[in-house]
């Protein structure tokens, strides 16, 4: 539990502040333990942020695998529920999001593969859909990996721009993401962005 | 010239090394020159990053934007045009790539602002175009600045995974992605990823 904690104010300060102005004695004192408790946990502030990317993105693998391998459902429609936790994950828990933000460059080689791992099941998964879809008739691609790339790159890019605060609500960004990824696919009707 | 050869060296430098581990001492030594002489073109390692950034970025706009407001060719054109020359000036100039790369946290407000500010302009243009072709119905766009935003997001990720060295050529990646961009735009008669 206090480890889940000390993840969790971590997480925040270093997304605020960043990770190289945020020292083991700010985390202590933001979760109201001292120091030396902290070290009880952690050896120093670099394993703080692999634990947390490395939870993030197990959590986020285990969300999104669980629709993607649903083969009771169409390709299509774990696609649009993929596009929707996609961007909803990557809202509700912004500050642990490690991987493909800068302060990823706070972990080591050795703990970045760690991230990176759980990132390529993330994406072997959506591409496994995508075959699928295709040999389906559902979608038209010629280049199953680049396709791959585009739709996530695309989806990803929205975490760097959209603010809760801006003109359109989430839901909507979903809307729109969901129809752009579809038409990406070549999902047959080809769907309107409306 | 001996400015445009600092920034150059520099460039390489702070792509390969890191901007926090490249000292105004090793951009000398590159260039061949004493620290003294190179503080007579900079004031600091920080105003080299600057140059370098604001450079590439009025750079880019300006090859970009003849394109882009060539009211001579057709929408499509444009774009087709722009999806190669977004590519292929990402890739030429890698080293000088500062926005959208996280060495951009080297920069301090003030100097991120004048490069985002031609980043800017550079997204008006395209969706100007976008907004043009949806006029003249080539497009099939319900939400234009939402789509301009995932047309470039899914531009800008190609410079984080392609490699000259990698399975496909450049040329390849454009033709794949001047389609992507296209299904995306509900461009009509619907193009072919092949």
């Amino acid at each position: 539990m206090l480890r889940g904690k000390i993840m969790e104010r971590a997480g925040v300060l270093f997304y605020e502040r960043g990770f190289a102005a945020t020292s083991i004695r700010d985390i202590a004192d933001a979760v109201g333990i001292s120091s030396s408790t902290l070290y009880h946990h952690f050896t120093n502030k670099q394993e703080v942020l692999h634990a947390i990317a490395v939870n993030f993105m197990r959590d986020f693998v285990a969300e999104t695998t669980v629709v993607l391998r649903d083969t009771s459902r169409t390709p299509t429609e774990r696609i649009r529920e993929t596009v929707r936790l996609h961007l909803t994950i990557s809202d509700d828990r912004r500050p642990e999001l490690v991987v493909g933000n800068p302060i990823r460059y706070g972990l080591d080689q050795a703990q970045r593969r760690d991230a990176i791992r759980l990132q390529t099941e993330y994406h072997d998964a959506v591409r496994d859909v995508i075959s699928q879809g295709n040999a389906a008739k559902e979608f038209d691609i010629v280049d199953i990996p680049l396709t791959t790339m585009a739709l996530l790159d695309m989806l990803n890019g929205v975490r760097e721009w959209f603010r809760r605060s801006g003109p359109l609500s989430l839901d909507q960004i979903i809307d729109r993401y969901t129809a752009f990824s579809l038409r990406i696919l070549g999902a047959s009707p080809a769907p309107s962005t409306g």
